[in-house]
């Protein structure tokens, strides 16, 4: 039987805490879960450094990618199929390109993306075309399909249909992890009607568009991610946690740079450091390996390392303000930056301002930066309507970007009147410190 | 104002996703929470090796803490206060005692305990009598404040009803993990009224006790368990993972004693593998470390060694079948090992028997192994009776253990037929793979 | 298109609280329920009297047999399709007999039945034989659909296989009774993974069987059962409220017979009364008509009826003692029957002795007042083995009739003591009444 | 011990689906909940005609009478008690006016209000003054007890903050029926973080107001409230349904002031038709009388009324179509008007306009019609501000009023051609009926 419609003899299930069970049938997704490459996102958290904020919130990048390869099987097994406007042809391609859309992300992402310069979705097209499990059990459906999910998840491939699938302002990524995250941090927030919003998708040409009847469902889960934005991912407490890792980066590869030698020699980050990170190296690169670094530096001889990693690994995080970057609030940012200096505690490293902003929902607005695709609600006359267009709730909304500043510190350095007494106390005051 | 009574100025919250919300007012709790020590369980998983299983079961010791924690509180400021059997000067040390009961947990306990004759309950004790952070926020509360705690903890302190809050057939402690444990999961097992049972308990001189009138919730409980126990704890391929785990462990320690040299020299294990730990070396095992040393021994020249870590990383586990310990049977595991050796694949690491075995609910049985306290009900008439005899459905399953026996072997070695193709055909006829 | 087969253009989804969805393909099952025999249900609640204990207990039947149609449909459609042991052509069959296999549940079931010595399953049938809205639905698929439908609810039908999908101690109405009744009560059992009993479900010649892995769920049934039985449908508060209503019945039933005159005619009641209750007089009685008499019968000249009438809208319900059938207490029965007299209070309304007995799971016992269809499983190998055999769990409950007596009396008129001040003084002593 | 302070001997709890428990320790509030008044709110439901579309919305309005008991009881209770702000001589003021807020609901309420000129209002206050159970257990209290209650429920009382418990843009009355309303519909909206707005709640001199830190949650909330309204309470089906009912009391109204003469004499209706209720009949009046009497007159002479009452019981309800009331519109109206005559269709009866409107937030408009309470946060510096000054969504939102017109018809009447086929096909045009 041709492998890329070989199914198991029995149908494999995972048990799954947000879609109850996860099903498995194709022999070619079950061989792309036993790779190295997918079990290798164990070891990265879905959400950073939110678990420091949020216990609950220790689930892996495994876990959320089950999670999306079963939404779009059961789009396409359950409303797809059999439409005429669905190419069944791109089933398994578009459940592939699910299950390995995240492939790429690094320990942290974010931080590590930042300090080094990296791109996750680089590196997703890297270890999905490179010489790995993963590209070997794709090759053995068709020698261009591994080509074929790298282009749909770089949203670059012809079907458009199959693309919006897992990106549009809608996909499966999203309705995965608004409610996977809500369920491990336990906050109220990111529930929608999940099952009915895929009961009314309907494939068309270019995209996936609603029908008109599912609107305040879709209303309801634009809410939800609006809510999940402001009260998880952008909590200033897992920020400031992200903010130290940042400046944990930093710090080694400053040293490094600066030929500083370490009490054990940082192999994994070597490459990272020299700029040249092959996909080898990238893969041996996993939260564990991270966490394993901070530990043993928390007894490097240098003292903004040492203490920026016991911050991190006993969440002796950094406190905050709210800072607006007005031209009084800039003055003061400098006059803080002096005044730290003279209290002997670098600002580059300990005087942080973080910025968070986030579009609940826009329509397209063709040649900016990110060029959205917006949703489509499909009419009972079978006209198609742009969301904002329908929805007063999310006319209301769209396009309205909002930002939050923070100006990031550690209190119990100011705090402490052992040295530098006053010049503290000047500092406490500047930052309104009780 | 003494320590032992300092509120925090304002109630500290955590979200959580099983009992909603944590909360926190004792100036004493905070600060442990705060410690390294306790700060530490987040890089050890409740659950071991189960995640290999269900991919939920991520969730850290520190999670579960907080949760038993929590309970204790509850019962403790919600049902106890006021009665004329709780003594209010107990408080704290329970709620410490909970926090703290699983303080001594390295990572993945149970195969380092075996492995290295270990015992998390000692560590445990020495954490918080020794010169810990932990243990310096608890002298505050009184000198003898910290052997307090630690005697609760090992059930030997003097005031029993304090013990037996998380110590006993249905202490915080269970009803914490079960509930945890299957929202994690994702099981629909693990669940059972624990706000009706907490309302029902009562403080008398040796023990919490329980109304007649919850006795349905408890009998509920008590299922609850039971299948968590055989659905969960013990699903066959978590043990698998178990059985990978704890024979890499053995290989790297019979290395070590033979002076084979390690590419990394593995300084977290040294005295793990000389036997003579001290608490500093153990609180710097976690499981990123484990995680760490299992990758870089994925490339170590010993070919058993790194296979058993590729297995373990990977999650290419052990296949098994039934095994009952029978004369037969026995005969029949001797003849495979005969084969295994024969077929180049050392029975020692890749042949090996597990077993699993519960005891749902047990009455007292004086002299037995592990005399457990069972559970007590208050009849109306002020009568105490012990559960069995009040329930027909525990007086069914009282005292009925219940074994597993589980042979695991490598299956995909067995099939490999590059080599020793005649004695592998042989070995898969006895072991009855098709 | 041949009736049968006929499907709507567009499936038509009702939103349930249990099962999240309804679906209806089939243009027979939505004529079905658009009939008015079957939109009487909604005035029959699935409960009885529960609703005076657990007031969210206010569902009707309606509500549970759109869920027990629900489940047969996923299990056919999802799990039996295809598999050569299930017989397609049977399907719209087991739809409908699911749909309506409460048809003929009067108001308040068990008392009327009690006191007017009806049975539901008889009216059941002749509403789907008789000239109804039903039967001219079930006529148009064939014409001895009708009657074949009717042979499956009495379990008469030849292929055991679909009776056994709505009539086995694992049936679709059970499944669906205990999820529901637990969801509106509120109550914490009477959950367990019905989508993971449903997906082990396989057809076999004479009935549903249990694959082996799925054990550990239906045990988890069976004691969600058993809770159930003695948390919510025994619930000695709900048994006064039936008691009362009981009793009502027989007063009014009595006063007729005697010849009273009723201040308003109860033409509802007429044919009851005389023992010849036509299909037609059936169908016009529903709760409300129930309910108004009762609250017309407030106001009539007999004291009893109108006392018993104003407990019961009111909820002045009587009070209980255990009651347990030994000659002590037989002989202390005897002597509160003289006392009440004496004290003017009719015990043959205000003393009853009422019993409940469950018997929670049951292999087959031929020649048994009941023949219970016991529970298979279906091992690995093929075999088929009755689940007591297999399971401990069950084994120990296995046959175990539990039975609770209790004995209710208006204990307000008990307490007051404006007459009959020492006989009433006495009964409170030997009810041990504080 | 005064009445006022009485605690019952043991706390009572109810189980309760949404809040878990109903907690009871105080007598008069026990005492309130046994008498026949509130006991009455048994046998109205708490939203009428909803369960025709959403068959799990059977719920009675005392299950959300005790829901707001509940919300308020832990606001005062765990959250204001012990605050100076808070007067907790009024504690027991709060929770009475809680549980007796919807005690005027009659049957149906809306339609009722409508047909007869009623207002739910003016009878909670009657029923409160009046003679009755329920003003005998207040009296105990304190005389002027009753006109308390009474005061905080019609908004007259002078503590403003009592009066913001239970109305306000969100207070308990909404906060239950908007979580308990989802529960028993089983839609996925109405839900939000309850629990977290309770803690964050503050007692002011003049209101109820919420700390910033709670502002996503109320948001939250607002959005709940928004799509409840819209998916649930302005279904067009159950408005259908309401439609019906009306024209049933409207044409029942209409016979008996035309002299008609019932096969049964109307008795529970008489004084509605005679606009004379007095609390004595209208504490009659339950959804059991009403649907008591649609029965009956499904057999009554007059074609209407019979027509519309099986309408009803029977749930064969009017189509609807879209209408915007522009002058084309209003055109096509009395074109339909003129055919439906013609057809011989009484459009009085079946040709219904039906609108529905929302304003899911506004800030305080004095002079309008309704002056609406805003939510008012309170920052951390002391500071208050009205929400949709501090929140983008609400501001987005806020005042905007959405209204929803359409068009009801007995599709069925208009397709039976056996009878002036024509007409009735320009009728269909007109409606634009397939």
């Amino acid at each position: 039987m041709k492998y890329s419609r070989e199914k198991l003899s029995e149908e494999k299930v995972f048990k799954d805490p947000v879609h109850r069970y996860i099903h498995v049938r194709d022999r070619a997704i079950w061989d792309l879960i036993s790779t190295k490459e997918f079990q290798r996102l164990r070891r990265v958290k879905q959400l950073g450094t939110t678990y420091l904020t949020f216990h609950g919130a220790e689930h892996s990048r495994l876990n959320h990618s089950l999670g999306v390869y079963e939404i779009v099987r059961r789009i396409v097994d359950d409303v797809f199929e059999g439409r005429s406007e669905w190419n069944q042809e791109e089933r398994l391609l578009s459940l592939c390109a699910a299950l390995l859309h995240d492939l790429g992300h690094g320990p942290f992402s974010h931080s590590f993306e930042k300090v080094f310069d990296l791109d996750h979705e680089e590196f997703t097209r890297e270890i999905i075309l490179g010489s790995t499990e993963v590209n070997a059990v794709l090759r053995r459906v068709a020698p261009d399909f591994p080509k074929k999910v790298s282009d749909v998840i770089a949203k670059t491939y012809k079907d458009k249909l199959v693309v919006s699938l897992i990106s549009s302002q809608i996909d499966a990524d999203r309705m995965d992890y608004l409610q996977r995250d809500a369920y491990f941090t336990g906050v109220s927030y990111g529930h929608f009607d999940m099952e009915r919003i895929m009961r009314v998708m309907r494939p068309r040409e270019d995209q996936v568009v609603i029908k008109q009847s599912g609107m305040h469902a879709v209303e309801d889960y634009i809410m939800s991610r609006y809510q999940m934005y402001w009260q998880v991912y952008f909590h200033p407490v897992s920020r400031s946690a992200e903010v130290i890792l940042t400046k944990i980066l930093h710090r080694a590869k400053h040293l490094y740079a600066r030929g500083y030698t370490f009490k054990q020699e940082p192999v994994h980050f070597r490459s990272l450091f020299d700029g040249n990170v092959t996909v080898e190296d990238y893969l041996k690169l996993d939260e564990a390996v991270i966490l394993y670094y901070f530990q043993v530096w928390e007894a490097e001889e240098d003292v903004i390392l040492r203490d920026l990693c016991l911050r991190f690994m006993n969440r002796k995080l950094f406190k905050y303000v709210e800072f607006h970057p007005s031209n009084d609030q800039m003055n003061k940012l400098m006059e803080l930056n002096r005044l730290f200096k003279k209290a002997g505690i670098d600002p580059e490293y300990y005087l942080v301002v973080d910025s968070s902003s986030d579009l609940p929902y826009d329509f397209y607005r063709p040649g900016e930066e990110e060029e959205r695709l917006p949703i489509h609600l499909l009419k009972n006359n079978g006209e198609i309507r742009e969301l904002s267009r329908e929805s007063e709730i999310v006319d209301a909304i769209s396009g309205k970007r909002r930002t939050d500043h923070k100006l990031y510190f550690p209190a119990d350095l100011l705090r402490d009147e052992s040295t530098k007494k006053n010049v503290k106390r000047q500092i406490r005051e500047l930052l309104e410190l009780s």
